[in-house]
């Protein structure tokens, strides 16, 4: 077992390391065994319709798909990297306007191939969800710090 | 019934008028009764980790989720904006590094309350897709027409 | 809002008129304003491998598919019949073999058009699920004495 | 490869040992390695509604996990057993009542852990199906012979 400071750290560095979770704004806010809080900002870049405030479904569903990988790795062992196989996200609501956003993520099953996730998404309260998803990651057995070694390569 | 031109102006004016698509370089290539094709430029923004020039999973579903949006909105003989309900992505294989991304899109069935669409991404042949998904898409009698109305005021 | 004793009734006469729920053996065994809990009894016909003792996974969801249907329905304030619109089970293990399976659902979310429903399926614990869900069923304006009314035409 | 003498034979055998799939009459109808279509007979024990004559989504569903259960089978080499990770039905018309129903299934993608199915339920024209679905399948490296050898012990 991980201590929450360990679990902390590595997510720390997965959405520091990321491209495009870094692009958008993502900050995990929490981890620990129990699962992971990331947000995101409003931004107008994030917009489903220009001045609106909406931010787009898609804009949503990377960061509950962001959130949903990185809670299935830490949820492992030794950190493995686990690439989505499946992921469905259902939309309850639109979430406020330029309001930042929120995922709450947890793995919920690990067996030996696949890990099981689920969340949802939402602004402040984690109770009024707008999205809910579920979403399944493979285990590869490469973990973050052989991914980081080739890629460093 | 729409000419194939009337839709491609349709989704030519959607992809240049949503900041999150426009910011992320999607471009339609194609828009008939069949179904819209929708591509978006590698760029390092959009890696998954740096320097793997591999697309990250979620804007991959942003790709999908856009694509799938507009191809409801035309499959209504109004252009009715539809928001999503619930998207399933299925991610088959890795897309190849630093290559343009594609979606096609269709509208198999539309009923009084919902379109269902689903379709795949692929790089340069849409018979080999490195991912596959489904969605629907609720009805809303609000026009894309009435939505830029009420948006320029 | 209905009273549990209401909800109950309701319930209770569902699962006795619906032929298919009936054949399979389910039975609710609690319905409240939180959720429904519906069981159904091991039974050679339903395994998966004769022998096995180990219930087909078309059994599972059929069992969840009519639990999330019926807490969509209570759900309403006029008992509506509510169709699948779609359903996604996540089979997490195996249920032990020769054993009574359960299902706990819940309608977490309710529109206009649309009624969002989640859910597990279990044995002993519902904290040790061997199958989630989550649906959408869609809102007809029908209630359920409307359908009887007609059914006994 | 197989041939589809061969892939029929293993469909029609699985047909035959599956006891909840017999109990409801699934029969398959063709086999190949294009795919596979299994009908299923009206049946008043499966309807939704008593005197309706229409199928419980959840018989529906059944089906189409069998059908996608078995094409993924027969697309692995040594035809291994798959049970089913996560199954999506979409459900987009109501079938017409008291006639038989088929399922349309195919492995669209085999990986080393996952092979990906969809299909389409429909009556007389798969053009015109009342239900989609997609599902992932876990390999195992079980193959049907090592099964029905342990389950004759």
């Amino acid at each position: 077992m991980h201590t929450d400071q360990q679990l902390g750290s590595v997510v720390q560095q997965f959405f520091q390391a990321v491209p495009h979770c870094r692009i958008l704004g993502m900050k995990p806010e929490h981890a620990s065994s129990e699962g992971v809080v990331v947000s995101m900002p409003f931004n107008e870049e994030l917009e489903a319709n220009p001045g609106s405030g909406i931010i787009h479904s898609g804009a949503i569903t990377t960061l509950m798909d962001s959130a949903f990988g990185i809670v299935a790795c830490i949820s492992l062992p030794d950190f493995e990297t686990c690439p989505t196989i499946d992921l469905r996200i259902d939309h309850l609501a639109c979430p406020e306007p330029f309001k930042p956003i929120r995922c709450f993520a947890e793995a919920y099953r690990v067996t030996k191939t696949v890990v099981f996730t689920r969340g949802v998404a939402y602004q402040d309260d984690r109770e009024q969800p707008f999205a809910h998803g579920v979403g399944t990651f493979m285990r590869t057995g490469r973990t973050v710090s052989d991914m980081a070694k080739e890629l460093a390569k």
